[in-house]
Formats: structure tokens, C-alpha cells, sequence
């Protein structure tokens, strides 16, 4: 590919030289905050997961919030994914632009966005998730152009959805749906939120996927329709267990770029990791065993891992090598975030590695809102990846 | 001002009807979670501000990190403020395109926007922060524009800056800063963040303030430069104290808007308070006594107050009304949010209130980090604000 211009489109620079030149160069004119991507780790990421939901008999549907770019869903393209899922009627505007024909919108439908998903649902297969049969009532009055239905099932999160123990409203919401003359029930829809909590580990997961499965299996039969699609996808079940036999659909997301939280959930190893930011070094404080850096929580998002004692970790350390980055730095972390300062722990010893106007590689805690959040995503070889 | 239109260069709809229709309207139109903001408490707030400055002898020099709008530094013009703060090159050089002539960047500089700095210097007055010798040096060599210096003091905060005991490290930075012949050393600054945290109330927030001050009076003596400027400014402090006689210039920010964090730091009254977000209601779940909202960490940022046996307080709710919104909602609180989900907890009583498809207003825990988090920023007298 070198000296090629692959995609005028997205307006991206993706001339790759052999010896990487582009990023060496990307590096030295990196002045803000910068999210570096590897594109081989990404699509390692993606065919495994691809691999292994195929194995398990299941559609691949990925969740795109997590890198909302144009460009890396052409990766997922490349792949052979051909459904997707995102978390907004904005983001699924954007990928339906970007060329994306079957879109589920993982969210309650927002009564207040319905011209917009009318509009959508003239120009792709579009999924709608529900909860409630009043809403689905007022759809059903005010988008004309067919859509899918997926009906929301709790299965334990408590954060969206009909509990799963309540059959009689969620086989009601069914029949309602089913009425219909314009849209289609295709299936229940679950996400597993306490699987990214799980202290309990691999078989706490495993628990919670068990009972979700078989519970949602038995509500296909209390609706009477075994065709009816059973959708499932948080990364900590999708990357841990091996065997989940339950479902018809996947849509992880953060797996593509993962994080240290996954790392610590039990979900990835550091080198399955496709991201670190890129923050200037600003300040070196020898006595205090801490840098500062330009990166803060408007670049990271304010997520971290607490510990005993006020404990709380913002993030790795990874030294920038010429082809990405490296291992994490041992006892070395990102001790607090404000608004755009990022305060760096360290050993004096390792200390003396960085100065002012050094970069200085973080694996960030949370990848989906540090993507949502950084200004720009820079491939590790060397062009730009343009977001929504 | 009815029918008139004010700024074209602001891009805003600015035509005011006398019965605030044009509010009235825009929350029908509110779609994605929007950040309100109340005009006239903004501007009550800055004249409260910029009068207890004057009052203690000092400048005002307030921080636009929190609005970061164009429009809304109007407002502080208006009062007659002429000098202002931000926190990065790339606010400095949008303010600077928004006609303000005096400006700080409340940062260390990063030696990786020399050039940026440089064009900057060029066309306003410039104040730079620095804490380190080796990072001034190369200033000197590569900015050729005069700028004027900050010696950054740690006051205890342990963020940026030299500590206020190491007076040595001071003095031979501001010797240093003096032999240059382009650049001019202005003063110290520093920002007592631990105010932010202050167990203590106000008898500890008095305590850091007169430890600073005094101890920052003392560094002028010991540098020999009796006009040295001393800058200051958190909104707890410049909030909470009447009297501060130390500092010949004042830059807290967040008191423009103030916000639930502030209010618990004992900084503001709800009725200070001068934004609220409204946001969608997607699904009410009376058995749980929640309702989902849509807005999530990537609106509001992940701030939380923390409480014990794991309550976290990411906001609280008040009703929307005619002119802006009301006092907060006895017992009613957002008690988690994820990327787009947020989960209001009520009573089932109030919960009777809400439907989906309604909006709800929730008084945000920092407010600088959502107005920097969400896409649009909207007045209650119906025009839009636009932000950088």
C-alpha cells in the first residue's frame, strides 16, 4: 500500500512508508492529547470476536459506540460484518452515511428524535429497542417507514429494560408489538452491565449468562415465537467464557479497542490492548516522584479504578516505541485527572526518562468514553482516523 | 431587545419575545440532552464576583474554562472586564478571536505549542505559566514574541508548580525569567485546589488562603520585586471568604455557572446556580421508583459527590418551568450514569410526574466539565450559545 491513497472519503492520510516513518513524524507533531489506535491489534480484536461468536452460533452484530469512527467500521467491514449496533440516532445516522444498511440502536427509543429514526428507517434496516407499550404506541402513530423491534429485557442490570421474571408485560409489549401492521417483532435484547463489576470473577459471569440465557430462551416460548432473535453483548462474557450457547446475536464493543478495565475485569491481556493516549509532558517533580502532563479528564474521562486507602488509578504507563508502545511500566500510573492536568506517579529512576516536551503513552481506563472524549485519533501507522 | 437580532458574528438566534416563547419553543425542541442556561443569574453571579474582587483590592481576571463560549464572555465584558484566564493555547486563541486583548494561560506551558504560543503573543498581551528553568530556557530561545510570566506556586494543592517553601528554586527562577530581554517576569499564581475538598468547611479554606498569601507576600520580598503581581482564584475560596487581602488578582472560574458540587463545598445557594441540563426522558420504572434518562457520562462527565455505604450523587432534579427551572426536588437525585444512560431515582409519587418522551431538568455536580461535555448550550430566553 505504500504511496497509496486508499480513501479520499474519509478524508484521512494513509500513505504508509516500510519503515514508518509516518508515525515517527505523527509523533514529533503530536502537541495535544492524541488517542494512538493500532490497526493490527484492532483487526486481531475483531476476528477473534468474529471467530468466537461464530463458533458459538451466533451473528456478530458489534457496537460501534466505542470507537465511532467511519474509518475503523470499514475494518469491521473488511472483516465480513455486515450488522451493527450503536447507541444513538445520531451515530447511526452518521454510519448509515458511511455506507452501513443494517443498524440496531441500543437505546429506548427517544420519543422526542421520532422524525429523525422515520427518516433513517427509509434509508436501512433499522432495530428499535422498547420498553414500554406506550411508547411503542406512539411510534407506531408517528414513524410510517417499517421498522424491527427489539423488546429490552433486565436481566439483572437494572438500568433499562422490562425484568426479565415479569413474562405477562413482556410477552403483553409482544403481542402489541406483533399488532402492528407497519413494524416487526424480531427479537429480546439484553445488556449484562454487572458482568463489568463482576468481583466474583469468571464464574460470577458465567452465572449471570447462564440464567440470562435460559431465562430469555423461556420467554421465546412464552411468546410463541421461536424465531424471535435473542441478542446479547458485553464484552466481560463475550471475551471470557468460552461456550455461550444461548443466543442468536453478540454486539460487544469495547473488545475492539479494550482497556485497563477489561484488563482488570479479566477480559484482555495488555498486548490485546489497541490504544494509548498521547499526552505532552509538561512538568517533571523529582521530589514528589510525579510528572505532569497535558491530559486530563475533558481527554480521558474521569473513570478509574479505586483501591483500599483512596486508592484510585487513572491509567498505565506504556513507553512510546517507534511502532506503538510498549508493556506497562511497573509501579508507574496515573494518579489523578482534573479538567486538562494528569498527575503521573513514578519512581525517581524512571523519572529521569521524561522531560518537558516528551510524550508520554497511557493506557487509558475506559477506551469507549476516552474516544468519545479526545479530540483526535492518530493510527500508530501514521495517518489520521477521523470520528464522529 | 424584542425583534432584534444582536450578533451576527455569534451565529445566534437573539430575538427575544416578551412572554419567552421562544423558551417555551425551544425546550419542544430539545431532541439530545441540552445544557440551560439562566442570562441573568450568569450575570448577577459576575457582577457579584467582579464587586467582592474590587472590594478586596483586587483585579478580577476570571477563568472562561467553564463556559468556554464566546457569547457568554460577552456578558463579562459588559461588566467591564478587560483581562481574562483560560486553561490551553487553543481557548486562548479563541478568545483571542472573540476580541480579548489580555489573556492567561493558567497552564504550564507545553513546550509542544511554542509555535502556537508564539503567533499568539503576537497579536495579544500573553501571560504564560512556568515552574521549571530548563522549560523557560527553551521558551526564550523559541518564542520571539514578548510575553509576560507566572511563576507557578504550589500552595499545597501538589498539582503544577514550585512549592512555596522552596523559595531557592523561586528566586532563581524569577532571576532567570529577569535576565531575559524579550520576556518579563509579571508575578506569582497559584491555585489552591484543596479548597475543592475542604473537610474543614470554611475555618480551613480561610486557613489555606492566609498560609498562601502570606507566604506568597513573603516570596515577593524575597525575589525584590514589590510589584510583583500575586494571582489567586478558586471559587471556594473567592466564594466562601469576605475578606482576602493578600492577592492583586482574582481568576476563579466556575462561579459563573456554579453547580451541586459547589453548593455541597458550601461555595453557592441552589438559587446561584445558573445552568441546568434537560434531558429526554426515554422509560419510567415506578416499581423501581427510576426513570432512564437520556444523558449519560459522555453529557454530563462522570463527576460524583460520594456518600456512605457506596451512595454516589451524580445530580439533582428540578423541574423545568416557564422561565428556566426550580428549586431541587426533595429526595429525587441521578444515582448513576453510564456513556448515554442516566438513572434518576424519586419517589413513586413524584415518578407520576414523568413520562417518556417529557424532559427532566437535573442540576449538574461540575458544571465546567459538562458545559465542556455537551454538544449545545441554550439560553432559558430561547437562543442558542454557542461554545468553542
Amino acid at each position: 500500500m505504500s504511496g497509496k491513497v486508499r480513501d479520499k472519503k474519509e478524508n484521512c492520510f494513509l500513505i504508509f512508508a516500510p519503515k514508518n516513518d509516518h508515525y515517527k513524524q505523527m509523533l514529533t507533531n503530536i502537541s495535544r492529547p492524541t488517542l494512538l489506535v493500532n490497526e493490527n491489534q484492532c483487526r486481531s480484536n475483531i476476528q477473534s470476536m468474529l471467530t468466537k461468536a461464530t463458533t458459538n452460533g451466533a451473528v456478530f452484530r458489534p457496537h460501534f459506540k466505542t470507537h465511532q469512527s467511519g474509518l475503523i467500521g470499514k475494518w469491521f467491514a473488511d472483516a465480513g460484518i455486515k450488522a451493527i449496533t450503536v447507541s444513538s440516532v445520531k451515530m447511526a445516522t452518521y454510519f448509515a452515511t458511511h455506507g452501513w444498511k443494517d443498524i440496531t440502536i441500543a437505546f429506548p427509543v427517544n420519543l422526542r428524535e421520532l422524525d429523525a429514526i422515520d427518516q433513517l428507517a427509509c434509508r436501512v434496516r433499522l432495530q428499535l429497542v422498547v420498553d414500554d407499550e406506550q411508547v411503542f404506541e406512539q411510534i407506531g402513530q408517528q414513524v410510517k417507514n417499517a421498522c424491527e423491534f427489539m423488546i429490552k429485557i433486565d436481566v439483572g442490570y437494572q438500568r433499562a429494560g422490562i425484568p426479565m421474571e415479569n413474562a405477562e408485560a413482556i410477552a403483553s409489549l409482544a403481542a402489541r408489538i406483533q399488532n402492528s401492521k407497519q413494524h416487526k417483532l424480531r427479537g429480546l435484547l439484553t445488556h449484562a452491565g454487572q458482568n463489568y463489576r463482576a468481583g466474583g470473577g469468571i464464574s460470577q459471569v458465567e452465572a449471570t449468562t447462564r440464567i440470562a440465557g435460559e431465562k430469555m430462551q423461556a420467554l421465546r416460548h412464552v411468546i410463541g415465537r421461536s424465531d424471535l432473535v435473542l441478542s446479547w453483548g458485553d464484552t466481560p462474557s463475550c471475551s471470557m467464557l468460552n461456550h455461550i450457547p444461548y443466543f442468536d446475536e453478540w454486539r460487544p464493543g469495547n473488545f475492539v479497542f479494550y482497556d485497563v478495565m477489561q484488563y482488570h475485569i479479566g477480559s484482555c491481556q495488555f498486548s490485546d490492548i489497541a490504544v494509548a493516549m498521547a499526552c505532552p509532558v509538561v512538568s517533571v517533580y523529582p521530589e514528589r516522584g510525579e510528572l505532569l502532563m497535558y491530559g486530563g479528564s475533558v481527554h480521558f474521562s474521569g473513570d478509574y479504578i479505586a483501591g483500599d486507602n483512596n486508592f484510585r488509578l487513572y491509567g498505565y504507563v506504556v513507553p512510546l516505541t517507534e511502532n506503538g508502545w510498549g508493556q506497562p511500566l511497573p509501579s508507574a500510573y496515573v494518579a489523578s485527572l482534573s479538567q486538562e492536568h494528569g498527575i503521573v506517579r513514578m519512581s525517581q529512576a524512571q523519572l529521569k526518562f521524561y522531560k518537558p516536551g516528551d510524550l508520554i503513552g497511557i493506557l487509558p481506563i475506559h477506551s469507549c468514553l476516552t474516544a468519545d472524549a479526545v479530540e483526535k485519533m492518530q493510527s500508530t501507522t501514521g495517518f489520521l482516523i477521523p470520528k464522529m
